[in-house]
């Protein structure tokens, strides 16, 4: 009784997992951002890329970020907290992004895509976090690419850019000399090098299911168990999916933000969302065909559980129905009235015939199979 | 029972949801309107746009529309009440609208799609009002769009234009100045908005029948409200799919009607209608996976009740035996006749047998598992 | 029983449903029309269109017909009875026709579908016959469509095309006036409507099963029905959807016969087929959903079944155990052998032990919720 | 227990159906054929065709086709026994055949397919053999087609050819005066026309099972017949779909062996492949739909079988109790110990209080509806 | 019990299927090769092909590589063991490899593929070993081919193209002569070759447990191992399938490396792989319906003990009860109370009555086609 609770709670945790999120104000007109009350302040980091030297701060507003850019090749801006409108709106100003891109930005629940504006790309992906083993949230990742600048966008603080903020702090492979348009694809290959471990857990829970399906103990759970994989393995798909067209969108296209030396390297992102896209399609049919099995197996243990109760009764049946004939108060006084009871073998014969039928009919039983296990 | 005939009344309600409506007359020349008898006149308004100011008024016929039209940058007439077949054809007559589509603003029933006719654009959408928890009704919205004008059909009051007509009031935003393909946008826009409550209060559904799967009480309507459900996703996506189709004929051809800042607000729509078909898809999984769920846990628990069944026969079957065993008459004058009856501890060893082969079965049912929940 | 044997009558009646029909005598070359023996003669009508005159007159043969072309604009002949293969071949040689196509006309069994032969198109319909409520008979309508003439070739008689008739009668619309290709238009159109009120008996078929699967009476028929029901609209989206495609032929493809303005009006037949196919398949997902629901229900009411049984026997084979205890035959010379049964008050304590054992059972049953509904 | 040894041998026979044939010797280079040993020699026959007369003659070796040739205007050659790979090669190299196209014929278990070479194309085909009603063997048929040639290999006796050969020597239709091309439009028409009886036969099965779900008798093979019927009816789809993919390349590419006239008639027979797969889809899905039925009819008669189990086991356990309790021992001294065994109307009382049970039971079924049928 | 145990153990040993593959150093920057601590060393063997003259070698590194490829026309390196990293980037650099697709080689679990950079072909593809019956591994053969250069890549010793090797050495065929691209097609030839016994294995695995599903025993693997064989030949389909996306590349695209004599033998391999997913595509629906037999043969036999049970029960009961009816003590004092028990001929009567009960509902059973087996 105890799992039937828990699994109620976690149920209820997953209540506002249809990915529903409700547009702002209704009848408002569009590419008009509305402040949330009491959203904390976004904040804002800039790495400088220029030539061999990088210079990495924080940024207090807008002002700060001309000079920046001017006396760099490139920068990338990251900005945590998207609820902060007037920030968004004042970078997005900066940069002079379109109005229904920053909307996009703030209004979160966006699917993956990629699209092409003039001289700047908008690419919306995802992030997905495991709070809990079987608790999958999605975080909106936004980035802007121009010529000279790569702009990202956080729902909140805990992100997967560091190892890229490492290496143009090393200074490590060529990412410091590529341009905005390779440091845009590092960035893009980090986010989805984190779907793996999210991939990988999953991929472990369903083999913890796949032994509980064979063994004898606690079934009660694993469906709702594999249901509950299914619906993370589908919800997972459905980031990577549109990913995979996102990146068909900037290699196909011919989008001159990005420099040709660096398609194979979004190739080679494409590549990966394709193994993952795979790979999450084997565990889903994995977790199908492991429902059928569980299925099967019940409905093997109903037939065993009903070949016991048949085997039983119909032993018992008979020689009750025996034992209780010979329990008929018939008079003894007339000779048709069960004379046996009367007889000096009555009783052995009577049993050995009780045996004699229940030796034929679990012999009967054992030839149609219903003993052989 | 009660239940049962409250499904049967709401299956009543549904009776016409086959998405049939007949054409008219059969017969009847192509765009030929045929009136219907009775029908309410309909209600003209008209909102009238040029520079900064609008001009905001009910409409007695389409006379007063030239005036109108000539006054003004673009003009909104809004006509409610479809049935009014004379009003449609003036209307259409004083556009010049092609009569195939002025026969389907009239002939209700129309899948969602968008036509180009020489000078203006048609589209058709839908409306889904909820009069009641499991009830969905389409009503259908026409749309015309010409340089200066757009024309919207309904075929009742109730509208979900307010807020587009708000925004002309106020004159927020860029509406006022934007053109007609701008306002046939934003009126599009709040009709696609109106599919968002809809779908929610599915996902409330749906997330109610949950509980009421893992719970104990009441299976009884769980199936049948399934089956509903799922019914009305496909509705929804039905309505929502082709109109996706209907803003990629809106974007891709190449018409003249739409000016290029217009396309992006197009594709906004076209993303909003996508995430729908998304999330409507993304329901209609976890109801199919609900199903699978119910079946198993019913069938689990018929399991449950078998083993309980058969755990109490094998148990009493064979105690019943002994007990009617030693209930037989035979004559007690012979020693071969049930011995143990005379004997001074008989009752109590024969009780001790039947309690130990009890205890026999209780340990084989825990070693094979019955009893391990 | 009544039922099964009528379910097996039904069966019988299609039972040359699967589609096949036999290509007449192998061997024989392509093009070649073989003559069915015994065919009944064929009936042929002429209606000749002459700017605002028509001449409809019964047609002897095709010596008639060179005549009646050279005095109008364009002609329809229509032929009832392909089976007689030399007027089918006269006919055919007046017309110049491929002969691959007039061996099409007389093969019964063709898809649906339009083919573009030079001077003349060729176009291959359905006409849905429902002489029983569960029969679907198909008759195929051939039609062939040049710049001077439409040619429709039918298999029996009983027409769907006597409102084209009628209107070319009385001159209403712009029939008269339009040419050949217009004309052609307003037969498909005529033979498609009569697809609705096929989708309609349908329809009322379906929500009678609904009533009858939520219904606790007769079950028996349901699954039989719903499968035959759905064949049904398998068979009708197999005539409806080529069809469609033949329209796309006619609409696509530059074919000099239709005239540009007859294109929206062609426009609007692929439209009413595309919602026909739209509504069979929600018709046919509601099938599905129905055996679904079928089933569910079912095996909700075997569970209900087993828990009586359930009940009914732990209840009651204890109780039985009790009673066979006493009904033992010990001594009571003996005191260990029951001295319960020389109680006072023996009778009324086993009684009262046994209404607590059951009492007890019954708690406990309510308990787990099998006594719940 | 018959059937079921049966079913097994059939089996057996369709042991080798999974489509394997081994390649050869592996590490053989590519286009060299290794021969069979022991092969029956090959059995050539050639059909020359010149203008109006044909010369029809048995052919011992490739050394007579070049007179034969040069004296008509084209020839067929067919060749029966494939594996006589000597013979093929001395084909080949006579008409200069490409090597993997040879390879193609000598190793059987090609899909059927059709591949452009230069001068010459390469179909291969296949021909169903029912030798028994549920066996489906597959002859692989291979034909070479030049500008003055056709060239057939079939792997056994027996052929399809005879009607086109007829035809030949008849000089019916234009099959002599049309070229290679359309000699070879005519054998792959007799070829598909091989299909029907096969199709039929199945169908004829599909109404037999039927009748067998619908009656009361033997469903024991039921489920292994559908089974096996299915899998033929994929087999059947399985050599109808690439041929008809085949013809699409013979119809679109920019053949110039095919001359503009024969590809009508090539369409014609895409045209009755298209329906010969709509056909096995239909017999598919009734299959399947049967399955369901039978799955669906048979749990109904398990919901029966409870329903009469559950009836009398609660109509007579209860009246088992109470003449259990008067079967008590319990001493008649005590006034309390049931009393009513010594009352004048004792008996009948309990009687009647049991037939009462009995009777409100009955009621009660009936009120549920399970005495309803 | 035996049988269980070992499924968990094969379930251990495919712990790992999911196909996941981390990637290495999480933050090292693409294209950077990072050694494996303690790989074993490469071993690179040479073939290098001059007219007619092969010279076949180990090598010790990539120094001696430039004299060999001088000397002759093209040149095969075999390297085995691809975590010797330094051997796979000296190897990678002395034939300008671009790092993406060394890294590609490293990183093992790659999807076949084709890729076309420059100068040279990738293609990654699979060879399946099958260590025990129901264990599928997959090694990643990696290859580059440049005008006169075949590189192959094997994760471990035990390769698949000693054949090829063979043919080199005796110089059959067109091996030698024909140039780096046709070695490359020779290569391939042998990898998908090895597909057929792993096929191979699994047909004979699946009319193995066909016998079994129709057979009386043991039935509790049988789910389980077609589970695995589904998902085996999921597995297989998983790696033939994009093997033929990378033939349609290598076909398509303009290859310059890629000889137009050579594009015939490519198309050759692509139809292989077609009939391999074709065959497997047939595995795959047998098994699905073997699942479906199973599973009705099961409730099959479910529904007979069903009825085993209910013919007892029903047999039984009612004769139980009137045997216990006689049973009572009613006192033989009064007249009314069971008078028959003083009967002369009372005890032969019930009998008879109680033979007759029996013989009614054994006919009763009879007519119901319940014992009609």
């Amino acid at each position: 009784m105890a799992g039937k609770t828990a699994g109620k709670e976690k149920r209820k945790k997953k209540g506002r997992r249809h990915g529903l999120r409700r547009k702002v104000v209704v009848g408002a007109p569009p590419g008009e951002l509305v402040a949330t009350p009491d959203a904390p302040q976004a904040i804002m980091r800039a790495v400088a890329v220029s030539g061999e030297a990088i210079d990495e701060r924080p940024l207090e507003g807008v002002g700060d970020l001309a000079a920046l850019r001017e006396a760099h090749d490139f920068v990338w801006v990251d900005v945590v907290g998207v609820d902060d409108v007037e920030a968004v709106r004042a970078v997005g100003e900066h940069f002079g992004l379109h109005a229904l891109a920053l909307e996009d930005v703030v209004h979160l629940g966006q699917r993956p895509k990629a699209e092409i504006y003039g001289d700047h790309l908008f690419v919306v992906g995802s992030l997905m976090h495991q709070p809990a083993v079987d608790v999958l949230e999605r975080e909106q990742i936004s980035m802007f690419v121009g010529r000279s600048y790569v702009l990202t966008f956080q729902e909140r603080e805990g992100d997967c850019f560091e190892p890229v903020r490492d290496r143009l702090r090393s200074g490590r492979g060529r990412i410091r000399r590529s341009g905005a348009d390779y440091l845009a694809y590092a960035l893009l290959d980090a986010l989805v090098d984190h779907f793996y471990p999210v991939f990988e857990t999953m991929a472990e829970r369903m083999d913890h299911l796949e032994e509980r399906v064979y063994g004898v103990d606690d079934q009660g759970e694993v469906v709702t168990e594999l249901s509950t994989l299914r619906h993370a393995l589908l919800e997972l798909r459905r980031q990577v999916w549109p990913l995979r067209d996102a990146l068909n969108v900037l290699m196909r296209h011919d989008v001159p933000i990005i420099q040709p030396e660096t398609t194979p390297y979004l190739a080679d992102i494409h590549d990966h969302l394709v193994r993952l896209v795979d790979m999450t399609e084997s565990l889903r049919e994995s977790a199908a065909s492991l429902l059928d099995v569980h299925l099967a197996l019940q409905s093997q243990r109903l037939n065993e559980v009903m070949k016991v109760l048949t085997i039983i009764a119909t032993i018992f049946m008979p020689l009750s129905f025996v034992v209780g004939l010979y329990g008929m108060n018939f008079d003894t006084s007339s000779p048709y009235n069960m004379p046996e009871l009367g007889w000096r073998f009555g009783y052995p014969v009577v049993l050995g015939g009780m045996a004699l039928v229940a030796a034929v009919l679990v012999w009967a039983f054992r030839r149609a199979g219903w003993l052989g296990r």
